[in-house]
């Protein structure tokens, strides 16, 4: 892969860095939606998520299987007759699958080895894309251009955390857990209300309005195209504190503190603003204790749902025929009358 | 598989239980639609069944026939020399088959064995996701987002108990006696409404509306996701108990009795409800009599009726111009005037 | 197959019955189209159809041809040396065949045999269900959502009595004279008008009103479920009756008179109701033959035609915008003046 | 192929079979389109054709062609050394080919021999159904149902008397003149006008209205359907008359003179009718040169373009938004008017 | 081939000849397109074609190269050592390829020889259409009824003289200067107003209404078909006299003048006329030169261009709505104007 | 390939010629648009782009990658164990590929290449155009009519300069740096507008009105058709001043200065334009840069980025409802206000 921007080297767009920093500390916040007009820097970000992540720990299987997760351990994991834990596993980047435009199903679920079926008339599974993003991240740009089945299927593999394959003559099952990441510009074609909700996270991005961040995105971008190793080494500070905070937030993670109190704020910010089910909340919850551990906190508070609330909940809102206010201060007000009560 | 929230551990959504229960103890009464909002847990409680079904015993063939249904055995189960009584079978679990998004027509109905075919130069049947839900429960979520033709299939399949192939110079025919489960949003695609007609027993959920309630159910669900087996553990007796209780009813079941006043109680309310033809109140008669089994009472009455009423009952209206009311409400109201009549 | 529901345990539906045993006398009468609610027994009473049909007389080929009709042999039938007469022929049922949703133009048609072309190089036919259903009855349900193109293509193979294949190299000619069944609800979609013309009889059925009787059906559906084996037994005499009676028809059916004022009567009913082409007569002529010989009448007389003049024209009438009348009561008009006349 | 009903045992429909005795007589008149009601024996009288038609001299080539007509000889025939005259050439029947519905434009056109490719890697053409035809008629049901890009390629083929294939890397040409039948009913689709012009006769049936004729039509058709081999032996004489006939007329027709008054007539009916190009007065030329061979007369005279610009002229004719008069009616205004002049 | 109508024997349609002699004289003034009423002969006068084109001088390669046009030569005749006009080449009749209706892409630009492909496992080109007509002309009939990616790729190889060919894994560049000439009739679907400027000239014939030029044209046609080869020679002086006078016009074409006061006059009727582009007044240019070779004059003057305007410029005017004249008048008013001027 | 029309023989078209140099200096700036009337040399000048283009010097591998960018390497160049340095290069011509209309997916990202898969059983990658194309120029004459996931397709490969292939069972990665040309009539289809952003510059062309002008064009047109050796020659002078002058504003180009001052200007352009993202301005700076370089000035100044402006920004204006002025006049005010401001 060719050098990517770093992701310190980004100006502004606090909101999509938030959301992509939260969703690598805790994965089961979901999927993020980024939204926006185009040349805003959303793939950009995207790609440079990569570098502030820390390695994994991978057992050596074709789906590099967690070993601290017995319970999703693919076939190969399961069948080998040394308790697991004895067994070396390796460290490894977490994998920042792109999703190509024009990527067909076959290389996105995996498919029967045609070259092994022709050469050795043996059925033999070739996985594919969605496991090399197991355990990391998958990220479609233009994610409303996508065939709609294609979306479909892409949600429901990153809601399960498992792709069943059955087609072919092949029924296969192997995990399959990653953060969806899908970027698009609704004006080239919204995305069906009901694939909103299933998106963990959503920030909008604008073009800066201001002229001096104009300027340094610019001249950023063009130093980084003339001379990218450099450039990447004029950030490599910033991105390695970035990479110790994520990676110090995550083994925070499971001490932070999720009161009642603060579930039944979450609950009523959801209630009142009327999302059906209980993903924004659940979503919300998580979110937040992320965002505690990032910042080290020991528990979550109020000021911490505030600050997703946006995130988490303003693409789940209905269309309110008598309140034509946008989501987003729809959000702010339930926040500040919750606050106020 | 990956390790399912415990049935017992499902808060809330009693009528989605009651349909599910009763079609375990009775399959015959077709069947099962859920549908409400996303997120309310529909597929978690589908897939939570499995492990409330007590095992079944099967013959050792390519569709674990049941040695009890000599006329429904397939034809390995028919050729063999031996009487079938004779030969050992098997203790195995309820399958509940998955049918995810995108499975071909192929992989659901079997299709020819294309690696013997290239090999061995022979039309073999392999069969699909019909032959391995056999006996048991076959889930599909978002049933409303399948393609017509395949909803058409698997509903005559599930009406008819068998599998008819005939394609690719195939012609195949074996027993494929199951629940089909379809959950679905009815805002994301309506179902045709010949469809609902062939489901015994439809089921509405909704987001609960009480804060306690959606903070319980968060943190099981999340207290789930961090310890899948410690969670399952804390409700493994409840889960035995559940599992008796139908294992229990099943028994029972060909001794409750209902008499003619039962039938000419559920026929009334069909016509006066409008319904076509007499699978409402076949399916009413048949799910009041797998709850007697279940309640442990010895003949259907009037309340197992009034109880299943609505589920067997209110998808089979037909849209009223003069009644606006819902149909849960028409029920309810043509239940209130049978008890006053 | 499993076993099928006795014919004679159909509680009502009167006339689909009479129009099914109308067909097996004469199946010259051409198809019969049953159309009506859901869950009204359609399918049921087909599929019973078979065990009231009387053995046949058929060659040792792949068409079981008829011996008696040397004209239609196949060409197996027709190659071989010896006179037919001379050849040991079989009594073998008469073959009722279930035309399953989803069933490819290959295997309605027949296509070339894949096994055989690919393991010894070699062009041969490979026989359909137009095959299977020679001499027999081929069942449809849910004729209207069938493509169009396969309907015709069975409509055009039950007129001609011949199944012609041009395709994939492949000119074969086989008999194939079998009268088509096909049930539907027109709510789910509507044959196009065209198409109804060319069934021979038609039938509606209605969800029974009456109390008694729709209790009856749900005993008698219950007791069959439970015990298939018992039931079928219990209805034993009055099958072999039906089949006798079929039997003795066919074979005075020959002998039963049609005078010129009987087809008179028949052809002023037609233009009295203004049907195109003849064949509504010439329908209604044989129809009204086959009642005759059924009841052991020698002659066709007013009241044979009367009795089948709703089954063999009230889906051939143009819609007329000056009367809204039903096309049921326009036949019935009809006849009331033609009596009168 | 069955025993088919003689064409002379058909009542009425005098101008079918006048249009199918002309085209006998000389093919170059082009198509016969033949449309009305379902069930006026349309397709009988095409099928009953060939059995009056004089059997023909053909070489022993793939194509049967003409020995007198060496121009359009096939490349076997042209190939070969000794001079065509020499070579035996054997008399063989008509052909009249039916083109069944789903027939593929393979089998039609002919295509690429599969067998004798896969087994020897030899690149073979295999004729199809237009080299079945040529010399005779291609016979279409329903031509309004057959899709566009076909009935363009038959409607070709038949202009120009030749089939040129240029597809799987063959490039194929070889002599393919027939007389194209379609038939059909307007109701269920029109023919697209331009394809119209492309018939040389076309001729409307329609349900008789006479009560006896009815009758007998019915008595035939039963009776035929009884006892198809004694009742076509009870044709037999007229049948051979009519066959006797059109031999005669076919040695006639270089006999017969058309005078510059004759064509003079032709071209005012045609232009005083608005017809585009000269199709029309061609074929009305050809028609009546056709039937005076068939009456014996020596020359073509005003009674026989009378009697046939109907069915060469009616099917040309512009919609006239000031004349609503149907074409039938315009084009006996027009014969009144010019018999005037 | 079968014998073709002589050219010289068309009566009447003298624009449609001059154009087509035009294209034989210079083949660079782009395709011919000839529009009008079915049967007036379009067909007939291009298959006539063949027999008035001097033969031409070619390379005995798969792309009969023009030896004089070292720079378009294939790449055989390039990678050959001797130079090439060293080596001997044929003379050979000038290609005109029919593209018959339901030819394949593949056949028009070639294709992978899968004939090759399969035996000897070897990847060739296998040239197609494009490739027979290089050097000559490739005529469709019913152009406006082709596919328009068809259409589209046809013009782009006719304009660039090149076939490149990036497919199956085959990258061919070959010569294909051909003339495209089409015929359709507008009334059976329009030719997209952007496919018009891409043709050179533009002609439209109609129905003759003279009523003697309408027995000429009916009693030659009726000669031609009953004695083709004797009404051949009947015409072959004619024939002979057009053929050289073509011949001596390429010659002369190099030498005619064209004074930029010609080229003044050509742009300015251009201007007038509003026409997109320069491809009009270059087109009338070339076709002028061609008409005074024809002619034997030394220079292209003003009665020249005039004779070609209409053709080389009224279908390439834009509809203007403030000027309801056709096509042709507008041609004619500014040709009218400019020599007033 | 065919001699192509020198680029400095093209009359007039000045904006497309600077377009095509300014993307010569510097690919970065993305692709060209050039649309306008047909018949105007939009392709001839492309085509002649070629010949003015100085030499590259590239690594001996299957993308001729470049040795000064290490970064975006090929797989095969980085397998390499000697240093890259090292190793030899050659010298050899920009690629400019001409994208045929029907060109396969397959033949634009490569496929697998089959003859080798069949062969000897192996995957392996045969590049496609878009490895042809890597590190000059890809041409697509009519983009309007190229489908649009092709047009995204090839935007994104010219966005990221990299080619990654997912499909039948192949993941490969190239690099694929172009600069896209994409040429269209928009009255023949618009081009989508989320489309037109992604394209650097844009220029339209028209038809010259002056009479000279034209006159100049179409002469030059014919003399070089008549003989393209002569005059290709004739303007080789001038060919090679264009080539050193790019070649020497490549060197140039590192060293030319964009102030803050010039970025400001840059970005207030875009805000008063109300352009949405940066990539205008982006584009802008570059152009203004090459421009500079080409002029041998040595900082961007005003009168750069004014000359520019309309082709970076014109296609990127959002339609106003209240300024209906078109997009070049809108530029052009917008440069007014800010030179005055």
């Amino acid at each position: 892969m060719r050098t990517a921007f770093p992701f310190a080297a980004i100006v502004g767009q606090d909101q999509m860095k938030l959301a992509l920093s939260i969703a690598a500390v805790d994965p089961s916040v979901g999927g993020v939606l980024v939204f926006g007009d185009r040349g805003t820097g959303k793939s950009t970000a995207v790609r440079a998520l990569a570098a502030v992540l820390p390695e994994i720990e991978a057992a050596d299987c074709l789906y590099h299987c967690d070993p601290a997760r017995p319970d999703e351990a693919c076939e190969t994991c399961r069948g080998k007759a040394k308790p697991r834990r004895a067994r070396k596993s390796l460290m490894r980047p977490v994998p920042v699958v792109d999703l190509p435009l024009g990527a067909t199903e076959d290389r996105i679920v995996g498919a029967l080895d045609l070259e092994r079926a022709l050469s050795a008339g043996e059925k033999r599974f070739e996985p594919g894309l969605l496991a090399k993003a197991h355990r990391g991240f998958l990220y479609i740009d233009e994610i409303n251009l996508l065939e709609d089945h294609l979306v479909d299927l892409l949600l429901d593999v990153a809601a399960s955390g498992e792709n069943v394959v059955e087609r072919e003559g092949l029924s296969v099952r192997h995990p399959a857990r990653f953060v969806l990441i899908g970027s698009g510009n609704p004006e080239e074609g919204e995305l069906r209300p009901q694939l909103l909700d299933r998106f963990g996270l959503s920030v909008e991005v604008k073009t800066p309005e201001d002229l001096k961040t104009r300027i340094t995105v610019i001249k950023r971008r063009d130093a980084f195209e003339r001379d990218p190793t450099g450039f990447v080494a004029e950030f490599e500070a910033e991105t390695a504190a970035l990479r110790q905070q994520i990676s110090a937030a995550r083994q925070r993670l499971g001490d932070v503190e999720v009161s009642d109190e603060s579930l039944e704020k979450a609950a009523q910010l959801s209630i009142r603003l009327g999302t059906d089910g209980l993903r924004g909340e659940l979503t919300l919850m998580r979110a937040a204790r992320a965002l505690a551990a990032l910042k080290g906190d020991a528990a979550v508070l109020w000021p911490h749902l505030a600050e997703l609330a946006p995130l988490a909940l303003s693409h789940r809102l209905r269309r309110d025929p008598l309140d034509e206010a946008g989501s987003t201060i729809r959000v702010a007000r339930a926040l500040g009358d919750l606050a106020a009560a």
